[in-house]
């Protein structure tokens, strides 16, 4: 890649060393900084206590609010960290879902991920909110002109996927903002799949609320999540849980909520995962995300050019401009088959499952596919090895 | 202490030999195995990925499990992982929470934590439910008496925390859970205290549900806790959130939960945190918690003791049988002003607030109290350093 500094990022990535990895999509390799970041933060703890050591390394933990906000173009005091992106995610929804009253209306996509549809389903069982399924365009993302059809004043919630967890799909998330804006109605992005994998503008998307993992493409350490609220909907939201961090029992029968995003956060946490998330963005922000998307796009096309050109292989990816996340499927091979070949010979990917994105993977007639997710630190000799590898099973 | 191996207990401790660390009711100095078992399942991370480690260090993950049912007299299947105690409680206190009518009541006891204080502050506006606290007896417990006087039918939940943030006491829980049997009422056990610091036996406390954290006094990581739920109960409860850890998405339009204390996680977790986890159990269990209470009462007795001459000190500790928890106030110095002399001189203590637990403190009239939490691996000497740290100031 022209002026990509592969050689500096696999240096700084030590597992480059023994494995090649395609599995970013469920967690990706820490690099160095990141590694340096937790370690220094667990010998605190080791040689100091667990607060004595969050106390003396305050600055480093913090840094994950500012890194976040800088990373979505949001305010520091917009930024919840929170234990992962499900959680995340769950406080935001939850907190509207005390709202919805019988009739309401939740608008989401078709290739939604499982654990955010079956809490629509619990909503709607508890609230008589109804879910309505947007349908796809041609090339498989949400129609932002179905979207627009569909609304009506009983839509209280719009709440997609940017990049759904089973290929290639980025979904209009700024053209479902203009939407959202149209009606004044809340918009939760699940960028669980996009944080760190290109750039996030939510400014420029238009949401009210979005939610990541640091562990996916961040490079963040497992057990790392954010919520970012926008300032004007923090106090709309009442938390679905409040503990002595969201809020100050201030008399016998009262307690005040925090007025910052920090409402939807509890007191106790990986302390030194947040130093390990700070770093993470930190180093995301370094190579810049237009690099970032820039590079994995470079790979992704050519890992699928290569799988399209595989005898029984089927790229199974939706999108027009598809991202890093590549599934297909064999013609002899279930996908849990392919992963355990690959896992055997040092390859990492991973299998997505019907279940996790259902109403998509039926629609298609889907079953389970292989996903090989790319990332920038990945080398072009890995795409081919992999794509040998696929080809002489 | 007769029989008990300080000399190992210590060896085994990194932190000992730079810090004297009375903050044990803060975060516990990790043990040795902990901090081990910490640091292999993140290298496992680092050179294979975050999904590969967890599989292939399943067992050292999977062993929370067993451990912790072995801790508590419980069953692996009864066992829920979740991030903080905190998030523990909450996933019983709010699936309960759902099933409050107006005119349904919480008991709960006076030196009740904010965190839980809140929260049914919460749900007391949210579904009508009334608060109800036990008068403390002239201990400065929990009185059973005036429990078993105030049961009636609208009792939907006792609710109490075993061992309070604020000093000394042990509340008697398992003459709380002959009440509660007697009615046939949930009784939720916060735990957060004393696991770790003395025996628990589900079955004979009574308790229906029970929650702990990790880092306190089983010396774990930060960022661990658990909820145990009684068998029978389990399948009553609705939890507050869902995902695709808790339920699977199995038709378009329908979820099955797990059938076991599972359905109270969510997939992603600190994976490295929970093999700590294990290790920090299992370590425990091999110091025996009769021998670890016994430790722990003997040292504190010592430093109680000692405080008490002190001039300008006031032990401000409950309960006929009191704790490793120690708490004091001087009449010259603010708790803070006393937690952070000591620091400077390397010995943690630190403070517990007024506003932690508001009802107790506002009941005895007293400010924020300095707190000297101790553990089985601290020394006779660092006792009396302290002490004479103390007299000096």
């Amino acid at each position: 890649m022209t002026g990509f500094d592969l050689d500096r990022a696999r240096a700084e990535t030590p597992g480059c060393a023994s494995v090649v990895h395609f599995n970013n999509a469920g967690a990706g390799l820490m690099p160095r900084p990141v590694i340096d970041a937790i370690r220094h933060h667990l010998d605190l703890e080791i040689t100091t206590g667990g607060y004595e050591a969050a106390a003396a390394n305050a600055p480093a933990v913090e840094r994950a609010y500012g890194a976040l906000a800088q990373l979505l173009n949001g305010r520091p005091d917009e930024i919840a960290l929170i234990e992962n992106a499900t959680r995340a995610w769950d406080m935001a929804f939850y907190a509207l879902a005390r709202t919805f009253r019988p009739g309401d209306r939740i608008v989401t996509a078709e290739a939604e991920y499982a654990s955010n549809y079956v809490a629509y389903l619990q909503a709607a069982r508890d609230t008589g909110v109804t879910i309505d399924v947007v349908p796809s365009d041609d090339t498989g993302a949400l129609s932002v002109d179905a979207l627009a059809a569909m609304m009506d004043a009983r839509v209280k919630l719009i709440a997609i996927t940017h990049v759904p967890t089973n290929g290639g799909l980025v979904n209009p998330a700024a053209a479902v903002g203009a939407v959202a804006r149209t009606w004044d109605v809340p918009y939760l992005l699940d960028a669980c799949q996009s944080a760190g994998q290109m750039p996030l503008d939510v400014a420029r998307i238009g949401c009210t609320m979005l939610s990541g993992t640091g562990r996916k493409y961040l490079r963040g350490p497992r057990g790392t999540g954010f919520l970012w609220v926008r300032a004007d909907w923090i106090e709309r939201l009442d938390p679905p849980m409040v503990d002595l961090k969201a809020a100050t029992w201030d008399r016998r029968n009262h307690y005040v909520l925090r007025p910052d995003a920090r409402r939807f956060e509890n007191w106790e946490s990986f302390v030194a995962g947040r130093a390990g998330l700070a770093a993470a963005v930190d180093y995301a922000l370094g190579w810049g995300l237009e690099a970032i998307e820039a590079r994995i796009a470079t790979l992704a096309a050519r890992l699928r050019d290569g799988l399209a050109a595989l005898p029984g292989v089927t790229v199974t990816d939706l999108g027009d401009r598809p991202c890093g996340i590549v599934t297909f499927t064999h013609d002899r091979l279930s996908a849990e088959a392919v992963r355990a070949a690959l896992a055997g010979r040092g390859i990492n990917v991973s299998v997505s499952k019907r279940s996790s994105t259902r109403l998509d993977m039926e629609r298609r007639g889907l079953p389970n596919v292989v996903r090989a997710s790319v990332h920038y630190y990945n080398s072009e000799d890995e795409v081919d090895r992999m794509l040998a590898e696929l080809s002489a099973l």
